[in-house]
């Protein structure tokens, strides 16, 4: 099967019509239609399909519990209107490569395993990575089911729905010893090899980030007869706190967003009683992130608000001598930093040989239907992956 | 009855237990017992319960079908998690006073009438004043029928649902032919009177008031890997115009206000591909509206942004030699005008000869649970409204 029709077959899958984007969460319809794709590409290769305790599908060619294997994957869930690309072009790449490896004629000489790893994108119950997380212990069976999402459903209730055991969840050592190296490719969510003119790039790390939940405090009040003079607005501490998370990260060479706000009573002619925000803020130093949440909380406090810390993951870096082994057979392939988290990161912390293979974006635009890649950087991405899982299967 | 016991009978009906605030909502069960204690208060005087095709109630002393009417009176309904004050101090006043004119021993030589609005804060449609609206036919009946409520829920389904006829909605002119003159208490929404050491005042008019929707859009991109300067952020222009609309209202001397916004997708992690914001401006002169609006226009445009107009009443002046002569026979009592709309006002429009008068809120707050009044200023503005309403029905 050619990596057109691997292509193909996904994308019809809890797209959206109206905005084009996609909206694949963990333990819906959609999630399950996605693990039943996994799960037919899988018997078609007469591969074995192990579930680990989350429920992650993991597809060996050889037997892992003899010898720990090479693993290579991604996830097939999304945020809410994401695009294609982000995870599937992970699964799709590791499935051709496996086929090109067999069209050679390839024998390895350690088991091989394609993996999708459930719930990445923590879009439904707010916990990114809960799939891997769970299984190297890094998120606590108690935590995660009573995660909820926006309609109040516990991740306890999604399970039992989707027909799974939810006493299973909690850090799967058989699952991690058979992962002797894990190979993670990626769409690229920026522009670095825009800007390089190439095609592929590995993984050197991951950014130290993390999330803050900022509380503004204002006095309700009516819109039409309080004078400004004796207004307590929070608003205008919401637009403090959003133009110096910008500026502070400029000063800094970070990033900064404010995504999500949360306004009450949210009416046209009511002044607000409380403003919640949350500042998302990454950059290639501890230090430089450090600075940015600083700079905002004084912000906040000269407003009579409140910073908290929702969660904080350091700066991951990947086995250094796999990444400049790698970056040498791929013809000195560029080794790039990345903002985002991935479950890549969330393996290598937790002791697992891990690398990662990023794959130019056009737009440079990511979690956004305008998410893109041309298929030959997509078979380029394929061929990379190719010959690094042969050079580790050797 | 004293106002007390009036007064008492309604604080438990739709106060939420842990804000404290009201949520008194058209249509809903909390209206119904609203309505009910209406109705019990009128049949316990003796007075004839008129319901209008809106179903705005009518309490009337004596046939107003003989001749023109005095009536008072005001709303029950409330904004979300409002105050005990706004409405119901206007429906209990009116009952006072008329228990009080009956205690002198008053004999009228016109029809009074006590009045309950429904609908007055829109809260739950979206419409402002919607049962004075729809009876003048300022608000056509087809348009208030598909108005929802924030569960999808039309006006028509809410109207069934509370056993009406929406098929009855629309101008009445025998409603409002029976109101030779409306008067409505209410409680005063800054701090006019708090300045001006007084009790009560007597409302000039209503300042020209409108609302703006605002669209803001951006480009969806991810938090952790798009550069600062590859963004296209919507939340900038939020906070562009959240200041902007600030400063403008501060140069120009009226009132502008960002109190709802809406934020897609909303996630922490994704730069919003969309942010709408609604402005709320108001001011003594038009002129200073329409620039106030004029500039926030200017920089939504900078930001690639749209403003459109949602609603806009120009200014309302209460009859003025009606306003003089109450302000004369209470003592000289100040005259002001207001930045809220009321029934009042809908009405003033449609040609009845209107009053208002306010009572002084000593926080000065609004639609909040703070908002408030002394029980000594309460009994000086029934006992104003007592002399106002045996003035006009002498």
């Amino acid at each position: 099967m050619t990596f057109a029709e691997l292509w193909s077959a996904l994308l019809p899958i809890g797209r959206h019509a109206d905005t084009g984007g996609y909206r694949r969460f963990a333990w819906t319809r959609e999630d399950h239609t996605l693990r039943e794709w996994f799960a037919g590409e899988c018997a078609s290769r007469g591969l074995d399909l192990v579930e680990d305790r989350m429920g992650n599908q993991w597809a060996w060619w050889g037997d892992p519990d003899a010898q720990p294997g090479v693993a290579f994957g991604s996830h097939l869930d999304s945020v809410p209107d994401g695009g294609a690309f982000d995870g599937p072009l992970g699964v799709v790449s590791a499935f051709a490569a496996l086929d090109a490896l067999r069209a050679k004629g390839f024998t390895p000489a350690r088991p091989i395993g394609v993996v999708n790893f459930g719930d990445e994108e923590g879009a439904r119950f707010g916990v990114a990575c809960a799939g891997s997380r769970l299984i190297t212990g890094a998120l606590s069976r108690e935590r995660a089911l009573g995660l909820a999402d926006a309609d109040g459903v516990t991740m306890a209730e999604a399970l039992q729905r989707a027909g799974r055991d939810a006493a299973e969840l909690g850090r799967d050592e058989d699952a991690l010893r058979r992962v002797g190296a894990f190979v993670e490719l990626h769409v690229e969510q920026g522009r670095g090899l825009i800007d390089l003119g190439r095609a592929v790039a590995v993984g050197a790390g991951i950014w130290p980030h993390g999330r803050w939940r900022i509380e503004l405090p204002g006095r309700a009040d009516h819109a039409g007869t309080t004078r400004l003079a004796d207004r307590d607005d929070p608003m205008l501490a919401l637009a403090a706190v959003i133009v110096q998370a910008r500026q502070a990260a400029e000063r800094h060479g970070a990033v900064a967003t404010c995504g999500k706000v949360r306004v009450l009573p949210n009416g046209v002619n009511a002044i607000p009683s409380l403003v919640t925000a949350w500042l998302d803020a990454r950059g290639g130093e501890r230090d430089s992130v450090t600075q940015v949440v600083a700079e905002v909380r004084a912000v906040v406090d000269e407003h009579g608000g409140s910073l908290a810390e929702e969660s904080w993951t350091d700066a991951t870096h990947f086995d250094s001598s796999l990444t400049h082994r790698l970056a040498a057979l791929l013809d000195d392939a560029p080794v790039l930093d990345t903002g985002a988290g991935h479950d890549a990161g969330i393996l290598a912390a937790a002791g697992v040989p891990t690398a990662m293979l990023f794959v130019r974006n056009p737009t440079g635009v990511s979690h956004s239907p305008a998410e893109s890649a041309e298929r030959e950087d997509c078979l380029a991405g394929v061929a990379a992956l190719t010959d690094v899982v042969a050079e580790l299967a050797r």
